[in-house]
């Protein structure tokens, strides 16, 4: 039986985007989904009680931040990630690639993994794909990724291509070193950047190795919108129907919306929470920035269309007050409202699939959020 | 009909402590009792469920920082402090007295009251015992303080009673522009320092004027253990049996027992979340510095034999990662368990003197916490 299995409940006849249910050892939830990220173990500021009364399903955490601190022979010591920071629901970890690629100095690939220097204290690192599972197999989530190669963007075709085939041959090893498949559900990392001939090429590789889920990375890395929303249109259709599909790294409402018109089950992103520490708040009506001045005396919620507890039970004014104090409190308030936010969001993006108007739903939402004027911010 | 009343249960017979209930118009709180502090509108970390879900019944707030940051006028605007926060219990406000004479810089002392710099941008203001009033009715909290003078410690006997004298015309002061004596109940503060004499002077001074509260200030300074208990020793008989007694500034375990003992009913102290943000325990075997390296395998709740949230779901080893990681969810579970802590303390303190048996109490408690050890840590 394996780990991971995605349950097809249907596809909009408007849009193409589909319905489902994505079953794992720690309960099922519906797709398409919007993962809020516990980098270090921890949602920022949230509690699982806070997570699970906004009505999140699944999280994510990171292999790379975790193998650093506390280090996974401990949360293994621990009985996992779940036991270890209180979570029982879904939980999947990336591959640290990304962290490998984006944080730490002086990477230097070779066939065998990456040797880098990790970004807290300048120690020198290896990372293989036989690494990166025994650290998930010791996290214990019920879904892992992949050891992939981030490649920057924009890169070469040449570099492109044979960075594909190192990732390909990178998911092989993956696949025979993942010691607990029957618990632990691992996904492929389709790559290829914007080349249509290389995403058909490193799609075709993977699914070929049978993996119960597809990722698909090197998206969301300052590429424009359309640019990603071709990839995605090209890219989605090669992947198999009866698996879940990820984009990662992606979080604003406007790409949430797209990708799941165009075939995407499951997202993350940090946005919504690095933001709400920032006391930037994501609104049915648009972003709104509290700590403006203009909201010192505004005592309404901080959107009137929202009916989490934070809406019902404070101010503007109020919330401005405590992120100006650089009160803790503050920004527990905004993460709240900014991840129920995405997960309401995503909710109605499951309503409109169920009844056929995922395209309706989205000019409503991009009129209403401001996405259709010209030069729109993108969250 | 007063404001604040005191209902006495029961005096321990073993100890002489009081149990009592204090009736607020937001309710009414068993004492002895400990309240957290909210600084700035907000106990640091908490939400008000978690103040209410660990049975905290009454929270302080400081004026002079709410004075400062939102403003007074905003949070009469927002229809009081209650609903600015969220909380529909008791609250105390102080005075910002403590403040002005301890955080900010040339102060200048009149008989009309204190001219001072504040301690965020250094701008000139100055309180009197009218704005003080005016402030504190515009917050609306369900118990108020008088604005006192808090002399250093120690401070000679001359400055002491002239400064005495000056608390007492300022008292008379608070007395008469008290705006809202029937929404709000106006303590007022005993001061003297270690001088018996001036103790006697200032109390029966503050009880002429028949306040429904009396604090005892200008202790936990600086001065001794023995120092503070003796004072309390002749202060306390001064005060009116049928008035709710507040012991200023303390919340350390054995003060706190050692403070009921003496007939203290209220508490207040920004010690358990202070030390709760550096990572140190209150714990029924003594205090627990969680950041230290050998809690990193230890998968023990931080006190197996206390039943609050944080010890019947987290280890020790995820809340030192979360410390040493800086993640704010470890502050809230340090917080928690910390609070958590002393109101239980204090429940068990309440049980004590129902079965007369306080100072049996005592003797457990301080040798199970380390008291008895010599050079025992007060915390
Ligand atoms: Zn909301
Ligand atoms: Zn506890």
């Amino acid at each position: 039986m394996a780990a991971i299995t995605y349950e097809h409940i249907k596809t909009c006849k408007q849009s193409g985007a589909r319905l489902g249910i994505v079953h794992t050892p720690h309960g099922s939830f519906e797709t398409p989904m919007f993962m809020p990220v516990g980098t270090l173990a921890t949602v920022k500021t949230m509690s699982p009680e806070d997570l699970k009364d906004m009505g999140a399903k699944i999280i994510l955490s990171n292999t790379y931040h975790l193998w650093l601190r506390p280090g996974h022979d401990i949360i293994k010591e621990a009985g996992g990630l779940h036991k270890f920071m209180n979570w029982d629901r879904p939980i999947l970890t990336d591959s640290g690639g990304f962290q490998v690629f984006s944080l730490s100095d002086m990477r230097k690939i070779t066939e065998e993994g990456v040797e880098f220097k990790n970004h807290l204290n300048g120690e020198r690192l290896f990372l293989s794909p036989e690494k990166c599972m025994s650290i998930q197999n010791d996290l214990g989530p019920d879904i892992m990724m992949a050891f992939d190669e981030c490649p920057p963007y924009p890169a070469e075709y040449d570099y492109m291509k044979a960075s594909v085939e190192r990732t390909t041959r990178w998911a092989e090893r993956c696949i025979k070193s993942h010691a607990r498949p029957d618990e632990q559900g691992l996904f492929g990392i389709v790559q290829g950047g914007e080349y249509e001939e290389l995403r058909r090429q490193s799609a075709n590789d993977l699914i070929a190795m049978d993996f119960p889920g597809y990722a698909i990375g090197g998206l969301s890395v300052g590429e424009p919108k359309d640019v990603m929303n071709r990839v995605l249109e090209y890219t989605t259709p090669l992947l198999p129907q009866d698996k879940p599909r990820y984009l990662m790294g992606v979080g604003s409402p406007d790409s949430l919306v797209d990708g799941a018109i165009r075939g995407i089950d499951m997202f993350d992103c940090v946005l919504p929470t690095r933001i709400a520490r920032n006391g930037t708040l994501m609104t049915s009506e648009g972003r709104l920035v509290v700590r403006n001045a203009k909201y010192a005396r505004d005592f309404r919620p901080i959107d009137e269309n929202c009916s989490c507890h934070v809406c019902q039970n404070y101010s503007r004014a109020y919330i401005r007050h405590l992120v100006k104090c650089s009160e803790t409190f503050g920004f527990r308030l905004t993460t709240y409202h900014n991840l129920h936010f995405l997960l309401t969001l995503m909710e109605n993006v499951r309503t409109a699939i169920r009844e056929d108007r995922l395209l309706d739903f989205r000019e409503e939402f991009f009129e209403m959020y401001g996405f259709n004027k010209p030069n729109a911010k993108n969250f």
